[in-house]
């Protein structure tokens, strides 16, 4: 057969979201808490979490119902295409069958509003009159803000205060959706003021900007924090990309050897992923890369330990790969792929040999991120690049071996709001940067002080 | 049936182009010479263009076959979804049916490169090594640019010197494309060498950046010039919008009583309606309506005259609604629709009464924009508003007078590298513009000394 690409008719659209931890070979360690050092409980979580989302969250069953509600949504931007990436290949001038999943079609350009449209749809039906959340580069805040748009929630969304400033795009979808955005640090909160009375300069991290969303959500009584990534539920909902792009690659005729995504905190990884980890749990024969920055090398060069969730340890303690949550990372421009932690779904997968996990140097993802421009036309995300840069490298690999492999990777969103950062790397002002041993250990020195013995669950620098 | 959007296999891409010159009831008139004020043929375009693209300017056959290639190419993007706007009915508490099709799905944001592709590709068979262009806002210049890399064409754009300055992101696409981006006026030309003398801060504008591309073509055998609208080449392309739309439409089980797009050069327009004002012609009731910006009234205020298509006067007279072609519109966001002229297809069709021009000032399409962005999730261009706009105003009608309506409108593109425009409206800092009456008489003397007696062929301000 002859493509391009592959539509599915809305009438394909998974009807149930895949969840993994009915799957896992090795149980998943328990979420604790940050005082007590006991497993978290529902309640624990009521404060910033509506109910039926905390049921997600801790569900050992395999196949949740996506809600009527939510599929009618979906079909906003869903099914999105799967892609032959005929032009990249010849490129490449590689035996390999490349294909990748498009999920910059959706109306703000990423993968994020899988799990915003279903997270703002569990808060409408729990009575939340509004959400809070923080983001980074801006992804997830303008996601979240287009959903709650849809679904006539109120919005906010604490921004890194040198994005809010550098990035003004992002904000500004945000505001058209109607969402209110702050720059973090911000006076609005305890954590903020005390942040910026010891650093009136803060430029803001995540961390901090997770802790003012915290505090404003447990404070007020009609609103709920929303998390765009690393929880469980999150991963769950993002399952829809791996479904339907194995339905897509089955019209095709295909099956991929080589499965790829970039990993940050995990969400588009394990959506594109997960459906594809269960057919290697049932002995398909599929390998599995999730590929992070070098300069941010959570699953490469951090242990497998109980670490916080946010930079001043308001969050439970998770099982994950971590740097530790005092890391900073180097300011690359895939903000998307600067966090400490990942998720513990995924952690745990690369502990037990499902996940290749791999590291890519900034300089070649975004080489990468030209080449595929110049070849397939879409213009990548700085985070989507480094699934790019991997797909060239195993493309290259086939051609070596002289073997017809195929890859599938996921294509998360497209780079037109992030143009600033091809013009750094187009410009020559752009470089790798080296991240020694030692600043991993410093950072990983904050793990220790827990409450359990245990929190080195595994691994080493 | 129940659906949100309409894909249509790659198996039901349109395999002709629909050429609407051999349906106008009422014949065109030639382009005329700027020196003799004769018909130019096509050896006087001969220098600029490929001479396959200068016989689909000419050419009166009804249907002309899309070379594999340039199907090939389509695929990328094409067949566009087609939506049923049911959130926007929703927040209109209308009785109509909306219906868009969405052309923001291409890699670069719009419409554009149903044409770019076609260019590259007699381009490239003709022999021509580069393309030189000229771009205003940039969605142009960026299409162009993609479609290029595609064929592996060098590629030159003259870029409008304030918007190389305050829209780098468009730039940047072009950059990230391989083309080479040009601040007009430049002092690689004569054209740009003589404004820069009269004035070294000249901001440029769309008349001197088609100056430098024309001359740079005409002066390099291996280089050809390339236009994104107006010409007739340029609206055969896009008829490719049309006629899928008439597909999904019947796929839905509607037919338009209203077909809407909004018009600058005119090509997003005709490429949606052409294939609906030919069932027009053929006796079928439905109203077509071309919207233009209020302070930009090329055919609701010009005169249907023979005038120059840029502002210094080196291209051949077309017949054409015009301002006239000194005419300098007010800085509205909606660059792409700031063109003195309009496309001598469209402009026949207003003539002869089978469209239906309109004008909308800035504010309510900007209203407009924020409306639909919380009601469908996707940001439109501050062009693409426009028809959102007079969308909007048809629902409302319908809804008081109780009438089921079906309104299809073409939404070209996505605004996510404009949203600068957003915020100066967020924030209250646009306006709309009054256009006086003697300003537009000011403009329209330039049009009075041609070669030719009959420059008005109609109309007054």
């Amino acid at each position: 057969m002859e493509f391009k690409k592959i539509f599915l008719p809305e009438s394909e659209l998974p009807t149930q979201w895949y969840n993994i931890a009915a799957d896992m070979p090795t149980p998943m360690e328990p979420p604790l808490h940050p005082g007590t050092g006991q497993p978290v409980g529902p309640d624990d979580l009521a404060p910033i979490f509506p109910m039926n989302l905390i049921e997600q969250e801790v569900s050992q069953d395999r196949w949740i119902d996506i809600p009527e509600e939510v599929m009618k949504f979906y079909k906003i931007w869903r099914p999105s295409p799967l892609y032959r990436a005929y032009g990249l290949e010849k490129a490449l001038d590689t035996p390999a069958r490349i294909y990748f999943k498009n999920e910059g079609v959706s109306p703000a350009g990423s993968h994020k509003p899988n799990t915003a449209i279903a997270q703002a749809y569990y808060n409408k039906v729990a009575g939340t009159k509004r959400i809070i959340t923080e983001t980074g580069a801006g992804q997830w805040g303008s996601a979240l803000s287009m959903c709650c748009a849809l679904f006539d929630l109120e919005c906010k969304v604490y921004m890194v205060k040198i994005s809010y400033n550098q990035k003004p795009y992002r904000r500004l979808m945000m505001e058209t959706w109607g969402a209110k955005c702050v720059a973090s640090p911000s006076t609005e909160t305890n954590a903020g003021r005390q942040i910026l009375e010891k650093n009136p300069e803060s430029p803001g991290s995540l961390g901090i900007a997770i802790s003012e969303a915290v505090e404003v959500a447990a404070n007020d009584n009609e609103a709920k924090y929303a998390l765009g990534s690393v929880l469980n539920h999150v991963m769950l909902h993002q399952t829809v990309i791996g479904q339907e792009a194995q339905k897509q690659m089955a019209i095709a005729g295909d099956y991929p050897d080589i499965v790829i995504g970039c990993a940050g905190g995990g969400s588009n990884f394990a959506g594109l992923t997960f459906p594809f980890i269960r057919d290697k749990i049932h002995g398909r024969n599929v390998e599995i890369i999730a590929v992070e920055p070098s300069s941010c090398p959570t699953m490469t060069r951090g242990p497998f330990a109980y670490d916080f969730g946010d930079t001043v340890q308001m969050t439970p303690l998770l099982p994950m790969h971590s740097l530790g949550h005092s890391f900073v990372p180097a300011p690359i421009h895939a903000g998307g792929l600067r966090y400490h932690g990942m998720a513990p779904l995924v952690s745990q997968l690369v502990m037990d040999g499902l996940i290749r996990p791999e590291a890519i140097p900034q300089m070649e993802t975004f080489k990468a991120g030209i080449t595929f421009a110049r070849a397939e036309a879409f213009i990548s995300a700085p985070e989507t690049t480094h699934a790019v840069a991997m797909t060239i490298r195993e493309a290259l690999k086939a051609k070596e071996e002289g073997r017809e492999k195929v890859i599938l990777f996921n294509w998360s969103g497209h780079g037109l709001v992030d143009m600033a950062a091809y013009e750094a790397y187009l410009n020559g002002k752009l470089a790798d940067h080296e991240l020694p041993a030692e600043e991993i250990r410093r950072a990983l020195k904050d793990i220790e002080p827990l409450p359990k013995p245990r929190q080195y669950l595994a691994g080493t620098i």
